[in-house]
């Protein structure tokens, strides 16, 4: 039997389970440049076991929905995020553990502007754009070992406009 | 006398003694996720005298050309990475440092989907959008201290399209 599952939209309180949402809402912690800008600082809980933070870029193939969920992830060794270089949205699919397996996805499609930083070890979809460019500036662990754990779904989920 | 600065494109090669241009320039260094995905890793010098990475969201509003440069300013305690969170290009001046102040600034406009990251202690222009939304993330160093010196030019220079 095919499981479906229906996309949110990503918010902080239904996201913060498993992540940090990183998005301009609310009023920023500072204005700096006379004026001219917001901070909205330190918003991303970085968590490294070892190594250090990195910046890398991302291009990815974008997906069409309905999605065929056949797999989750897992970085034990730290956390992830990802910032989109566009305003397009993106899908966001995440995982509870259930005693070292994922347990049933929930999925969120972020606004024009948002980010996520995955939490260190947090079961999550790859990344996954929804139109071009597919461009992600990604901040994770550099590091020695493989970081990666894989979970493929006995049964794919179906991933649902 | 008005000093007036031309904007060039932002390239590697040029803005080199700076920073780090953050794009996907040439081949990935991997490709992941099954094929549908190529990161470009680890392409920006994090360097923090101390405290440690954090991503923060900076909203800006956008200036007019010429831009009229009052003043650059510098982070002694470390590196700042600028991710435009959409595909419209900015301003990005930098100077070099000549004794202790900085010499006559480099002015270059980013191509779209690219991103920068200022070397530790290089004099830099405030953040610069040309068009909204202005939204960017940074990574930079969180800590303790001002990690802030400004240097205000006695006359301003004209940076033209």
């Amino acid at each position: 039997m095919t499981r479906m599952i229906a996309i949110q939209p990503l918010t902080a309180q239904a996201f913060a389970p498993f992540g940090d949402v990183l998005d301009v809402a609310g009023d920023p912690d500072k204005l700096i440049n006379q004026g001219m800008c917001g901070r909205y600082h330190d918003r991303a809980k970085l968590d490294f076991s070892d190594g250090r933070a990195g910046i890398s870029l991302f291009k990815a193939i974008p997906r069409d929905l309905p999605l065929k969920l056949d797999m989750v992830e897992r970085h034990p060794d730290g956390s992830q995020a990802f910032l989109p270089l566009s305003q397009e949205p993106f899908l966001v699919v995440v995982a509870p553990d259930q005693g070292g397996v994922p347990g049933l996805p929930l999925a969120f499609r972020t606004a024009p502007g948002q980010g996520v930083n995955y939490h260190r070890g947090v079961w999550h979809g790859v990344l996954t754009p929804l139109s071009q460019p597919g461009l992600f500036a990604v901040v994770d662990r550099i590091g020695d070992g493989p970081n990666l754990q894989e979970h493929w779904f006995k049964d794919a989920i179906l991933i649902g406009p």
